[in-house]
């Protein structure tokens, strides 16, 4: 029987590896790197890296490939989600297919955890309903950017008792209502219009790196350095990922 | 300067320990072992194994303690922990002030992370506020008991584009009304009183080590099997470590 691993590589500091992602890493004949169109040259040399670090034996084959393109202004979301999902159904099954022997052991690196607003268990489990290929899945858990902000800044990510909600930019509005705190990930406006000036933030990009940048202060006092840190931050790079905590202030 | 290092060491797998972490315990001069009063032997040498198994130089000093009783029925929630919180921000002053040396390394080794759903980080900002033994804090992620269960289950926290409120037992009523998936964490009772029969749950205990327990099903069918399973298999260990799910049907 086939088997896929699907691995969570942690935020960019290869050390967030854990032991049994090594091991995973070691178990593997073929390692599928799938990218965004948009490829982050600098993204598919941390995994790379990665696996010559910690992989003892035989380097395993390596597949690239390109994920499909996604709509990003569709008329409707769930829809245009859906259409993405089945694409990559169809690409990764190829790649199985062509890819993996009778009894091969194939990994998927994911970064941060294959859990947390990743669609590869998702993609995997519609290769498995679409029938024409069998395989045993296992899940490796990753250190997520929320775990890694949150490491960073020093901060327990909820308040003494409290709830913890993680959400994504596009919700933000009406998830920030809630109790406990707010973490928002892929934001990808990260402007804060609107948003209390009274909340206290926690921001924090290119976690777990050399490039890390962190800020926290009060929304109102902090949010201009915020987007300036980013805009410049981007800008050199050409990328940037970020991830921010809100929360009231303690009364 | 003195430095401390609280360290992630995930849920009860050795593996999950990131290399991260792997670094920091071989950096650490001293490290402190601190259980609730209803000490687990099992939980004791699991954390003494990471330590044998991942340092790879002499094995640092293992200074014991038994943390302060907490008042498990206060009249004021909010004074009780502070209390609480006080009792042991005294008692780790002591144990640093005693065993690290001026430019000494102690680790405090924390299951799951030191960002969620534990008071380690709070204790130290304690000590450091109280001004009286001055020193660096570095935190290390480590994986989550949250993901663990994802993991186990081979599964998303979030629904796609929903997020995920993380909680307590004894907020779920409250938190559970809000948009996406709930987790449950710190749930003592576990007797799934007045939910909705047709929520999807996911339950987990002992995750990431040999003895995990999986259940998945609607509520309504499954809970009394959870709720057995559960005394069963706390029976047997003496304690139990448990962690659940819940999310409204797909339509």
């Amino acid at each position: 029987m086939k088997k896929l691993l699907l691995i969570g590589i942690g935020t960019g500091n290869p050390e967030h590896v854990t032991l049994q992602a090594v091991r995973a890493l070691n178990a593997a004949d073929v390692v599928f790197l799938i990218d965004k169109g948009d490829a982050k040259a600098e993204l598919v040399r941390v995994r790379r890296d990665i696996c010559e670090r910690t992989i003892t034996g035989a380097q395993p084959r390596f597949v690239e490939a390109v994920d499909p393109e996604r709509d990003r202004m569709p008329a409707d979301y769930g829809v245009a989600v859906d259409d993405w999902h089945a694409a990559r159904a169809e690409l990764y099954e190829g790649l199985i297919a062509e890819h993996l022997g009778e009894d091969g052991c194939g990994a998927f690196l994911v970064w941060g955890d294959p859990s947390l607003y990743d669609s590869t268990i998702r993609i995997i489990d519609r290769i498995r309903a679409r029938g024409r290929i069998a395989f045993d899945v296992e899940v490796i858990p990753g250190i997520t950017s929320v775990q890694a902000l949150a490491a960073g800044h020093r901060i327990a990510l909820n308040g003494i008792g409290e709830p913890v909600t993680i959400t994504t930019g596009r919700r933000l509005a009406e998830d920030l209502s809630g109790e406990g705190a707010t973490v928002v990930m892929l934001d990808g406006r990260v402007d804060f219009a609107g948003l209390d000036p009274d909340l206290i933030i926690h921001w924090g990009a290119y976690l777990g790196t050399a490039d890390e940048l962190l800020v926290t202060g009060r929304l109102g006092d902090v949010a201009e350095v915020i987007r300036e840190t980013r805009r410049a931050a981007r800008l050199r790079h050409g990328w940037i990922m970020d991830i921010y905590r809100l929360s009231r202030p303690a009364t």
